[in-house]
């Protein structure tokens, strides 16, 4: 980090590199950081694209940023305070332990450091983890949870995006003990980009266009990290069912949880228990009675909870919604860095 | 109806009208019931659309359809042997007893006839019931579940969309008892047909387009209809949280089931039971362990259905899928009326 | 081409095969094929999809098509009585000579065999033509212009999707001399089906989502087939600028034709010549001072044309559109089939 | 307007209103325009959405603007410097005069103040225009061609859609004679949100998705706002065709002018042309032989060109493509406000 000198107008300026940069959740943190008033963006590591500028691959950015992604280099990257990492999972694994022991700051955006327990990894991701002993290190950078530990981390798993729709919702709730800490069911849809830039006849917008369909039913890796995450943090055993969708928009997530109630409990209740953990939270909105919907997030860094209870089934409906490319990664991931440097915490995100 | 002359290859021509004709539920039988063999379409009535011909308001039918929409009288509906009601929930009750007092057959569409409680139809429909002594003589019209009562019957209630998309799957595992009957979830998705065609700042392509919402939120419609249907049929009382979302598609339903085991359960034992029921249904496909899809069963009567067990959470996950405008609405009426009439069930369905 | 023995109900049943049947024009083909009652549907041809049941890789055919697609072999082939050919561009032409050379008939519905001179063909396509012998043998499957030479071809070069929704409507109008066969602008509108059955990064929903693109400007293969197959059949020298667009629906082809009039000319004029060429047509549909719609040819053979006269600029506007799959595709090579073997000429088609 | 105190930041502040504010063009001009730092946001002026909150119908500014829509008066209206009006054409007509006599300076979105030839108008509109005289007072707020008199200009016609990405790339051209000022053909693809916010069954879901329609061909208002604006301009009587297409995406309009070009001419000479007159325009982006695409200037206020020549037929291709409510709309109104107040036209815009 490079103080700038006196005046009204100095600002620390942030030194920060991108590996990834070329994919849906990289080029999104270009596009925030790039708008950041305290951020020095320097280069943007990339695969396919090496070679190419940035407005040249996504022309979006003619005018604004004319940056050329690179190859990535431990050396190259260390030339930066602060490195994200928007990899698929299992590639951050052995690029992140090297700039640590360089003393450099991390943001994984992927899954490689979300979970503790490198055993519970390998029964969810499709390979073994290379390096164990870093699990440990990570924070796991839900601002909403953990926001005193990410001032202060060196590294942070940046949470998934299913899981940031559903941990922000069901904490506080399962905190209260108003529902049942088994037995939760998360039903969650998502836009297309959720899986990646990357060719795929699945992916293809004849394939996808028109239908929905379920898919890594009760397997998906987010299971775990959603349980693990919030049965820490509530100190219960905490045990979920989640089906993801896949819908034909381009961006968002919409989560709808079903809670068995503990007791009678009102709408009101639900609001107040909320009201305790985010009146004072900047990017959480939540309405009683009401559906939030996807396009009042779009491009923003909000999380969006609404809930209703339905005493016939003595059940508790919440439903939230993000984006998944701005709260449910690269908004969020800037969010934990506003925090690690001590910035406004809507800083670039607003 | 007229019967056709000698030979094994005679077949009955059954004189049919429809109320209703120019929506969406409404075209769909237009469109099925002219290439139906067995058919002779009569009148098509409707209201806005009366005087223009239906190739002028839906011109994928030139050269194949060119009647005329008509002004709806008793007098020209009694020329039918068989009405089908395509109308908006609250518009068929008042017409319907008269054509039965003539001693027609009627296909009722909408939800008029599938509560037989009045006061639970005027708890669900923003209307008291006009005609609610007639409620009993309904046949509630899934052929899975009534095939015989079906054949016999003057008046059916043509199941809703969304009941369709859940009895069908739930009936058996409830049959078997392998299910709890309380506290299943149910959360649907529907493209936006399933509104219907009408003007609504809510159904532009603007709003709907990018994004999803629930709505009705526990308290839809549709709710007591599966309810008494499942608790009738298997003489338990079925318990149900029911949330619909809709989502960016013009047709197509599907439906995400999540209920709690009785007991030990493989996705064999699922398999097992629905062969029993459904081996020899014609319009109902299952498959273990796979999701279906929307564009799967798009302008067919087929449900179909995939499940899964997520035994750590000691649950059932059923997923289904229809046409909202076939098997949820214009294609299981032509199914029952096949059944009435002892045509082959699939005939105009193929 | 067997024949079936006695009884009113005898019908020629033609053996029939598919190369490239998993596409989307190839699977279009079983589609319609499947129902069509003169056809044994044999051999299903294809490459990455061998050893798969068609309805596991569409699972839309579950219950009506249980065959199981096989390596293509000249001799499987020989099997049939005729083959349709749904290979990319560039692969048809050395598997259909030695089809021909054992007297089979061939519908290709790729581009080897539309452009009789193969130095245009090199000059348009990625490859140079290796049976360019053969190109002479080729009839141009347009029904419309061209039935009678259909009746008695051995090998059909079905249409391109473009140029099927450009020449039908073009080709009176050029006859007529109304309009100048220069100066020709052709803008039109392709859903993303039209690229074919393929991965690309460029046909992934999160790209082609929300966007438009045109492609290919001024050098698109249909211009020169638009070109030859106008100015053969009016003995005028066409000449033509054809621009092809991408938009995000799943299919159909929307076509913009805007022509110089050749003197003073009303809508009524065109629409006289129109009725001279078309009234028989069965696929053809034409309404002045209408704009036709994609919806409306959907799932259809139909070429829907509308057209509009502006004086101001002396210029004739026609609009036309076509499903790309059927009309432009698979439907327009069984149109072609039927006048082939005598059937009538919308059987398997309505 | 307020002039802040001292300093070399003292930045003036004016003061604005919105007429028409909760439609999509005035909801955007509330986005532009809450986060410009020169500007107070005064009163939204709406009609159906009186006394709700901007934050209730758009729930997508919770957080960031909690105003409510007010009933219009000239009194409300007269307490800000400028007015913007984003009323359906029409409605602007008797309002503006009555803010121009009382000194107020103002932007009208609609397209009543575009034409100066009140007979003209007529012809187009369907009403007779109630303010003939007031229509030499305003100025066409185009900045790439009336940067000058837009500075000093009391009432800003602000451009429509179409004609924004018709003109932008067509007045070099034509001003440069490199092509025939008439037999100009332009060919527009417009996003449903160019409708405006309003029912209509021709807009709903179910109507727009997978299809594509022309309307107004050749009548539409934007012809004579093209035609007269480079008339006048380029100082030739230019004539244009002009045909709008409705496509299923939300915003965005993609543009495809064809031209004939006066001799020979080569795509560098196209670019010199608009190096010429666009090199430092801030929001005008160009490239030779490369499609433009409408992902790549949504919620932005650039226009994105692209360019061929197709010697073949003698004629000029040039693509064009903006966001209808950015450029075409919100935005370029609020780059003419920058122009007026002297502020960096970029403002609130980047």
């Amino acid at each position: 980090m490079r103080h700038c000198s006196g005046g009204s107008l100095s600002l620390s300026s942030v030194a920060v590199s991108i590996v990834g940069a070329s994919g849906y959740s990289g080029i999104e943190l270009v596009r925030i950081l790039s708008r950041h008033p305290h951020i020095a963006l320097q280069s943007l590591f990339a695969n396919a694209s090496v070679g190419k500028r940035v407005d040249e691959v996504y022309p979006w950015f003619r005018g604004s940023v004319g940056k050329t992604f690179e190859p990535y280099s431990v050396e190259a990257a260390c030339k930066s305070d602060l490195i994200f990492i928007a990899l698929p999972s299992g590639d951050a694994m052995s690029i992140v332990p090297r700039l640590l022991d360089r003393g450099k700051k991390v943001i994984d955006l992927g899954g490689d450091f979300r979970l503790q327990d490198p055993e519970l990894y390998t029964r969810y991701y499709p390979h073994t983890h290379a390096s164990p002993q870093y699990l440990t290190n990570a924070v796991y950078g839900l601002p909403e949870l953990n926001r005193k530990s990410i001032a202060g981390a060196q590294l942070i798993a940046n949470p998934g995006c299913y899981p940031t729709s559903a941990i922000i919702p069901l904490f506080p709730l399962l905190k209260a003990g108003i529902i049942n800490s088994s037995g939760i069911t998360i039903s969650s849809l998502s836009g297309v980009s959720g899986a990646g830039r990357r060719t795929s006849i699945d992916l293809s917008f004849a394939e996808v266009n028109e239908t929905v369909k379920a898919y890594k039913v009760g397997t998906h890796q987010h299971t775990p990290e959603i349980q693990t995450i919030l049965s820490d943090a509530t100190r219960k055993p905490v045990s979920i069912t989640f089906v993801p969708h896949l819908i034909p928009i381009s961006r968002g997530i919409f989560t709808s949880i079903y809670a068995n109630l503990e007791g009678d409990c009102a709408v009101t209740d639900i609001l107040q228990i909320y009201d305790r953990h985010y009146t004072n939270e900047p990017f959480v909105r939540y309405t009683p009675s009401s559906s939030p919907e996807i396009k009042n997030v779009i491009h923003t860094n909000y999380v969006d909870i609404g809930f209703y209870t339905h005493p016939e089934n003595n059940q508790l409906i919440v439903l939230s919604t993000i984006d998944n490319l701005v709260k449910g990664a690269a908004g969020q991931a800037v969010q934990n860095m506003n925090i690690m440097y001590g910035f406004e915490e809507r800083e670039g995100l607003r």
